[in-house]
């Protein structure tokens, strides 16, 4: 019988949100989920993302609730619901605005990402040619984000931003969902110096089972994923790893279409896809939604995990860095 | 007795605007000036500052009127009012949305320049220490600006972004308002290889008398300007030169605050200024306004240039340009 860890929680998910998903979070016994609630929001558009998502917190009050701090976690394992963090892909909730990072924090946001895909006004994004690093605005952001204990989120972020980030900031940040790039060497994966100055920082790396993350694609076994997660923790450690599935449920190719494409270009781009592979990827056959986190449980026990490693990857890690990494510090 | 040109047109203006200096622009024979109606706006405030300067155009219909194509100047001439063209120093009134181009084009902007001072989601800016060039959405706005005859202005940019931007568009682009750095090397100036490149691809320099782009700053002489101007005709020749004179009248040092500051950060950045000369700096005493002019043309005269290339440089220059990069090509 498969070992039942304590906490599982997911650092990134973006899904067609409905009751039907909630209730397979409450089957996959999902103490918390980091959700997207914007990619290329202005400030006033993702204010109505999260209207949106008070209004299902109270029609499925039941399921779920608003978390905000580390001790939610423990309140949904206590009360058997989800706990559901907002973030952002892209830091285009703030704007040109300083003053809009603390405004976002009291709304409920929990993590950010600098840049996604392309060059932001704060770091660059993964499939720019180039990668300056942290600009002159992204460095008074950093410092902001520390301040109020907003999350830094370099998952979409180049290799030097990211470096950058790691550096610069003064509490340890998050890659919420991306693999190593020495097991698949997509864009988006993390190189072993990224990882290691990571780590070395205290930061959480969250491990993707998005199928364009993963070696063989949608093809990829749970044990050559279980495999990787060995590796990694070789590299790394296991107390800096967690899972950050980027699982995206139910949503139609348009829904990745505005992804990739915002309103930033008038040629369709197709991210991690190609021409002729421009929709969602399926999933890999053990994990297509919130009811699979025993497969990966299980996975990580038959590589050789202990039961200590294996409650920390699928979440007493995260739950760890969620106590620490929200809110002013000392607070 | 000075020779009057037939056109005077000023490359860049920011003054507080009010019925008093539409008047001296009348005195100076001003035939159009290129006004800023953002810095760091957003899209919604941009759309504000012009209701501004539509109530203005209404109140002071006697005085100017709102400019959108080269032959407006030829208007402004023959009923002996100003055309006022709108640009932005900043690309932040579009956001992050390649169809508002279009939109703030059909509202009367003839001008956006790509970055201002700081990493742009389009471009560099000036006081940035990394300069990667155009970005994948800077790639696409130009091309976009290009589509619609909204020109590119890279006074504010760095130096990379600025030689990419002249190669990626098809069509010339305008440095409104800065120096060639021989003269002066201050940052927002540009080097002889921008200047050769700008003028090879049929764009134009508008020349600054703005202090801090000046040599000798407040105390700089007409005389050291005329010879610049000359040393610079040597380089490029004087079909490319006009004057963008970044006159900034009769504001408050709050307005230079803003203008440096924006939104984006909590230190105070003081810009092309320093913790000591933190304000405006003064004028030099031979351009304090619009009447101030006849002593620019009466400089280039003394210094040797002929009535023909004072013509030019003085608005005959800025003319031709209007008349071809203003709305879509062979339109």
């Amino acid at each position: 019988m498969t070992h039942k860890p304590p906490y599982i929680v997911d650092g990134l998910q973006y899904c067609r949100w409905d009751r039907g998903i909630f209730e397979q979070m409450r089957t996959g016994q999902l103490s918390a989920v980091h959700v997207t609630i914007a990619y290329w929001e202005t400030f006033r558009e993702t204010v109505a993302n999260m209207g949106k998502w008070n209004r299902m917190f109270e029609q499925h009050s039941d399921l779920i609730f608003h978390g905000r701090t580390g001790d939610d976690i423990r309140r949904a394992v206590l009360e058997n619901k989800t706990a559901i963090f907002f973030g952002f892909q892209h830091c285009s909730p703030m704007e040109e605005d300083i003053d809009l990072i603390q405004v976002l924090y009291d709304l409920g946001a929990r993590f950010m990402q600098l840049s996604y895909n392309n060059q932001s006004l704060l770091a660059t994004g993964c499939y720019e040619t180039e990668d300056p690093g942290v600009t002159r605005f992204g460095k008074q952001a950093i410092a902001e984000m520390n301040r109020v204990g907003l999350v830094i989120d370099m998952s979409h972020s180049a290799e030097r931003s990211t470096l950058d980030a790691i550096e610069i900031s003064a509490r340890p940040i998050a890659i919420t969902h991306a693999n190593p790039s020495f097991w698949e060497p997509a864009l988006r994966n993390k190189s072993d110096d990224v990882l290691k100055a990571l780590s070395a920082s205290g930061g959480m790396l969250g491990l993707s089972l998005y199928p364009f993350h993963l070696k063989d694609k949608s093809d990829c076994t749970i044990e050559s994923f279980s495999e990787m997660v060995a590796r990694a923790a070789d590299l790394i450690g296991t107390e800096h790893l967690g899972i950050g599935s980027d699982l995206c449920q139910g949503h139609p190719d348009s829904v990745v279409e505005w992804m990739r494409n915002g309103r930033w270009t008038r040629d369709l781009d197709f991210g991690e896809g190609n021409k002729s592979q421009s929709g969602w990827p399926d999933p890999v056959s053990w994990f297509a939604n919130n009811e699979d986190f025993g497969n990966v449980t299980q996975g990580l026990a038959d590589i050789g995990f202990n039961t200590g490693e294996i409650d920390g990857i699928m979440g007493g890690n995260w739950v760890n860095f969620y106590d620490t990494s929200f809110g002013p510090e000392n607070a």
